[in-house]
């Protein structure tokens, strides 16, 4: 069959077979099928979609496009987390510390920041020294030697997946359901993982911003999952304000170790145990998520999920200094307080614009090669439900940009809702998608 | 505005602006935008369409991206004709003659075969001798000096057509009446004319196979033409069995030949005069569609129109020789009767096998590059409403290939219907559109 006459098939509507997906993957891998067939392919399934099983065959073909780890001489049962992408979601580094001082090991590929959302490979590269670009080689001995590791995807894994997400950007077929699931699926699969834990963004904030979509999203996720054998749970949680305070490469490296050290940041910290408590339960340590959740508390307060931490960063070459001394880092040019104009309650902290300023301010790119200044973000000084009064601080940013402070002034205290009533708090974590089925999260 | 957030706009549904279309076209056209930002856009198109006024802005972006000829210093209402393409239809060979004889100038730049679908080039080009890539100054001569010309697109009208039908032909973006419409009209309208008649093809062998889609083509080529200023009619009409007998380059000469020596071939010759009297009205030569359809009958009988043809054929470089003499031709390797084996009446004759078969024959490309064969084709014996008896022959077809008469034979057998009733016979023109609006014809 023809590449076009494969267009043709997907545009009409269509299901293909394994075999037509592999020759359009696989013959663009090895460029025989140029960038224009490709862009016209994915531009017929943003319309067409595909279904589950069209969805497995061009996971699976992404991830045999490359290296598929193995981790089976490293004991203990591998489990791994991913999120949908959101707004001061540092999650994962709080996460792998823990969970890998509950001894279940947790290698971690992660991905950079993407249009308005964070990226934990950026995070991560904040603190001085710290390198994600392991070998498979040396990924594979943090591993072994310390129970987790956390680098960025390289050239081996899932190379089809890279050189077709790269196109994906700039010719509008992002936003596609199984695209999304089968990038983010063959690079975790490659990882040597036996176990998953999916955070689906739902809200603002979040990719999918209807929360319809957000569930096609985590189905399709954990289908294909379990499809390739893992054991799964998927969460869909609330995106439409930032998650705990911080938003900015250094900035949520500076809440995370806090969060280790024992601060309860409430929103971060209740959505960082639970993912916690499902993967130390997918891990083998616990029965039950509750009970996964217990032993991530307990290694918190002990100080191991911090040392763990501390560990990381020594293996994977970063400063320690930095982190045992947070005050040790570099200052911004400016630190600009935005604040309320009115007495009332914070109803509503618009996501999406928090992480569209933090953007302008230097936190992220707007093209791939744009330079991060790890040290620009915001810090919110109010969160939904909070009482404030006017004359009193919203949010505070930080950027070395002597351009950007007007607008990103006027943009954060409009995206600050502030009313008389106070609000009911939103549903941080809305659903759970496991064995047992869909339901609502307790 | 980037490529991308137009490519996303018409993505997502909404209008385009001019700008944003002349940007992609026009960046597209010198090397800004990439084929595969193009191809992503084009299927974009496929799946949201383009309303009448998104489609005239790239009709006249199309049309400017070149040469736009000025016939005003040869007298007359200059009119052409174009159809969307048919199986066995040479209408334009015998139409442009006449049309000419009656004193309108007919200025024509044609396509090549297309699929199942022949084209005029190609059949003139079976003319030994016969030039189709004049320059636009020899164009504007020929037509000055007989008051007929017929060319290919060259490399200065709408070369953004051009480069965008070359990506289309391998993303299947091809069937999209705005793409359709804008390619059509942006070349007709550079060729200098003042009114236009257009044979939109519907049925089994057409482009659009669906009435309600041919029908829809239709209104835009006419709103297309109409804003631009041009007087326009356009027809809808059959193309479920091929028109007259001949399919195949050489073969459409002979028979377009006969009937310019009077031979009444009914259905290929109906449609002729229709046609050539609608462009008699346009041109200013007659009162009415049916007035011109006396004066083209009158220049066939008289034998004008064939003289026209032969001073054409002349012109252009072609050896007259061939025409004066049909028989001169070489012949084919092998010709081929298929017969019938059944008695009864013939209920259907599949116009779009009958393409196929041909080009399987040799008389069409399936690849840019494949070379013609002008001997290859079928020559039918029966169209549908004709008696025949078991034994008769059905059709002949010519190939100088070995490997291909098997199944040709096969094919063209069951693109027969044969059936013990007598069927009614098909309406051949069914519609037209014109000043007074849309309507079926009389």
């Amino acid at each position: 069959m023809l590449p076009v006459e494969i267009i043709r098939k997907k545009r009409d509507g269509k299901k293909l077979t394994k075999d037509e997906i592999s020759l359009f993957i696989n013959g663009y891998l090895n460029g025989t099928i140029p960038d224009y067939q490709m862009s016209a392919f994915l531009m017929a399934i943003y319309f067409q979609g595909m279904d589950f099983e069209e969805t497995i065959c061009l996971t699976e073909i992404m991830l045999n496009s490359g290296h598929v780890v193995d981790l089976s001489d490293i004991s203990g049962i591998k489990v791994d987390k991913h999120s949908t992408g959101g707004v001061g979601d540092k999650v994962s580094l709080i996460l792998a510390p823990i969970v890998a001082s509950a001894g279940v090991p947790v290698p971690m590929i992660s991905g950079r920041g993407l249009g308005h959302t964070g990226g934990t490979l950026d995070k991560l590269e904040s603190i001085p020294g710290f390198k994600t670009n392991l070998s498979i080689e040396e990924y594979k001995k943090v591993i072994s030697e310390i129970g987790v590791v956390m680098i960025g995807q390289t050239s081996e894994i899932a190379p089809a997946d890279k050189k077709i997400y790269a196109l994906r950007d700039v010719t509008a077929t992002v936003e596609s359901i199984p695209l999304i699931s089968a990038s983010i699926m063959s690079k975790k699969l490659a990882e040597g993982i036996d176990a998953l834990v999916l955070d689906v963004k739902t809200g603002q904030g979040a990719f999918m911003s209807e929360y319809e979509k957000s569930l096609q999203l985590a189905q399709t996720l954990f289908t294909i999952g379990k499809n390739f054998g893992k054991k799964v749970i998927a969460f869909i949680t609330d995106m439409n304000q930032p998650l705990g305070y911080a938003v900015g490469n250094w900035l949520e490296v500076v809440e995370s170790v806090q969060c280790l050290r024992g601060l309860n940041v409430p929103d971060l910290m209740h959505l960082t145990y639970v993912l916690a408590g499902a993967m130390i339960m997918l891990g083998g340590k616990a029965n039950s998520i509750e009970e996964g959740m217990k032993i991530a508390q307990k290694v918190v307060l002990s100080g191991e999920a911090y040392e763990k931490f501390i560990k990381l960063v020594e293996k994977q070459g970063g400063d320690v200094s930095y982190i045992e001394n947070l005050e040790k880092y570099p200052l911004p040019k400016h630190s600009i307080e935005v604040k309320s104009i009115f007495d009332g309650y914070v109803y509503e902290i618009d996501a999406l614009e928090v992480g569209i300023v933090s953007v302008m301010l230097g936190a992220g790119r707007t093209k791939v090669d744009d330079v991060i200044d790890p040290k620009a973000g915001i810090v919110l000084r109010k969160k939904v439900g909070d009482k404030v009064e006017a004359g009193e601080p919203l949010a505070i940013f930080y950027t070395d940009k002597d351009d950007v402070i007007k607008i990103a002034k006027e943009r954060l205290s409009k995206a600050f809702k502030i009313k008389p009533e106070k609000p009911e708090l939103p549903k941080l974590i809305k659903t759970i998608i496991d064995n047992e089925g869909i339901r609502d999260w307790k």
